[in-house]
């Protein structure tokens, strides 16, 4: 076993799970993520917790649903001769939270979550409505699962590989460099991020295309916290690899244009601007893709209104690789979010924007570029304030 | 996906499981048994039932405790100057039945097990010890799960093929041959066969080798239930593929030869006689595998006393594969198991013979053996008293 994976499994139980001998620890493992899951678990009997290990598999989840379309498909066949009814799939085709996960997740300590499966478009001929009503159909179970000290993470896998456009070995490498990082002082160095957009009350993103504005955009953050994502539990952070600062702005305005490549719902998304006026989003537009952003954008009144601006600090991640999970983190990145706020940049009682959906949108801030909070600049063309180079 | 995979989760969900609508359904699948968990979970999904897939791999389950091993000696290398302690594991090094597991188990209707891995061996290296200890540990949970409606079948994989000696496709063949049949048929013809042994006092078996008696063993079986093994818990059999007859024998004496080559603890036992005096064995020998016979007698006093007779009557199974999942349910054969015995032959209240072991032994009836019931042949040569061609 390639040495790196052992380390990737300690930063995840460590580092990320803080977990404790005695913990209750659910594992889940994607078709390809067997090695990992493998070092996973030798690390929770060294350390003295318990594993569930759960197969995590996006074709056994493709099959189950298509299972249910089938079912649904066939007793409205039977009905139509009465009813006409047609063979959508409910939320009600599904039975509410089952039993069995709902026991498990709140019974469990930790929930780790190691993707890298064989196919990153397994379920690309579900239908959407089939998924989204499954998802609400597990409302509580979600819950349950949120409400432990979950953290997701992948493997490397050739269709990771493959969705980056990379060759194996090279992402396998990528990912390593982006996992495998000294987290405690990324942490210290993102407090100073924390820091200032806890205190701040506006800030102001501006990038530059071809010397003309490109974007330039403001939105409020004053009486929100950010949390200072650092790979850890310890740090209200789900996600290895991380190494973003986020918070949860609103009153939105003027322009933004993202133009890191994305895909949203197995459509290759380019090169979006939104126009936002009042916090909300009143105008778009995308170079490919607009029609799925449309789509994301009439989810429901929250979907139009930002619930995240992130600040990607990751260093060790240099390039893009289309999965948010890499992507929103990388070093001179800048990401907003339409859709839903985390609880975690709010204030005890207050309620975010709302929404069933969360996208992020990236901008490349490496060039051309400032971010100001409260009209002081504290990174331009992606160097911080506190680092060598920064230009006033 | 081959149409007998398909059939294969059917069965599995419909005849076996006997699956419904609203159930509850946990379904373990093992490395390489992806196709078949595929296919299970669309059934499931077509049935109205809810699912959750375990990762039952055995490459996971042996880091786990090969993490929980070095844990132990590490503790004890701590202790050694101390108190010279050693570094066996024990049921204490565990949690005693992990709340996500028994949670998870007490909430299921159904729990199917799909075995199926990359390696029949993929433990070999865990101490039998520290084995023991998780499964001492872990009772509860064992209780749990068996107290769903259970089914354990395998997918046919090349490791599986490997241990039986056989190419890839010809295992497949062989695989559905034993599983894919008229169960409801089957069923009858071992009706027959459960009813001579429910009225039945005493069952004898003789087989000759070179024209000299080889196997002359009697035992009584007054007062115990057959089970009629249909491969579904409507028969209180849980088995894919099954299609055995079994009871709670006692009293055994005499001796009793086992041709039938197999596996014990990743020792091959080959030609094991067994001596009986008083229902116990009081002499044992084996042309391999001796010691692990030994420590099999050993293990505790009910491991010399028989838990189960059995009568294989799948002909579906035409050869043996070193699985005892297949091995003892093959048509023309007979198997004894000392150990434990199973409570659906026990009358309400009784107790029967308690062992933590129960290892089957089969012999080969096929030619040259007889098996009396109160003095009455019911097989000869492996013809039953109900087939064409059998001889009084």
């Amino acid at each position: 076993m390639d040495e790196r994976v052992r380390e990737h499994a300690e930063v995840l139980v460590d580092w990320s799970a803080r977990v404790e001998a005695g913990d209750d620890v659910v594992v889940s493992v994607a078709e390809d993520a067997h090695e990992l899951g493998v070092a996973v678990a030798e690390a929770l009997g060294e350390r003295g917790a318990n594993v569930t290990a759960l197969y995590g598999s996006s074709e056994v989840s493709r099959a189950y649903l298509k299972g249910v379309e089938a079912r649904v498909e066939g007793e409205a066949d039977d009905d139509d001769a009465e009813t006409g009814a047609d063979a959508a799939v409910e939320a009600d085709d599904f039975d509410a939270d089952p039993e069995v996960e709902r026991a498990m997740f709140e019974a469990a300590d930790a929930y780790l979550r190691i993707g890298g499966g064989r196919n990153t478009t397994a379920t690309a001929d579900v239908g959407r409505k089939t998924r989204q009503a499954y998802a609400k159909a597990r409302q509580g179970v979600r819950e349950a699962r949120m409400d432990t000290d979950w953290v997701s993470t992948v493997h490397p896998t050739r269709s990771l590989a493959q969705q980056a456009g990379m060759a194996y070995e090279e992402y396998r490498d990528f990912v390593y460099d982006a996992v495998l990082r000294d987290w405690e002082s990324l942490a210290e160095e993102m407090a100073q991020m924390k820091e200032i957009l806890d205190a701040g009350e506006e800030v102001r993103i501006v990038t530059e295309r071809d010397g003309a504005p490109d974007t330039d955009v403001t939105m409020s953050i004053a009486g929100r916290t950010a949390v200072n994502s650092a790979a850890s539990v310890a740090y209200d952070s789900h996600n290895l690899p991380s190494g973003e600062v986020f918070t949860a702005p609103y009153d939105t305005e003027g322009e933004a244009f993202f133009d890191v490549p994305m895909t949203i719902d197995a459509t290759r998304v380019r090169n979006v601007h939104l126009v936002f006026e009042g916090g909300q989003v009143v105008d778009f537009a995308a170079e490919a893709g607009e029609d799925a952003l449309a789509d994301i954008l009439d989810t429901d009144p929250g979907a139009r209104r930002l619930g995240e601006l992130g600040i990607g600090m990751n260093r060790g991640i240099d390039r893009f690789t289309d999965s948010i999970l890499f992507d929103e983190k990388m070093g001179d990145t800048v990401h907003l979010a339409v859709g839903r706020a985390y609880d975690a940049c709010l204030s005890e009682g207050e309620s975010g924007n709302d929404s069933a959906v969360h996208v992020d949108m990236i901008t490349d801030v490496s060039a051309d570029s400032r971010m100001e909070v409260d009209g002081e600049v504290v990174q331009r063309n992606g160097t911080f304030r506190w680092e060598e180079g920064f230009e006033e």
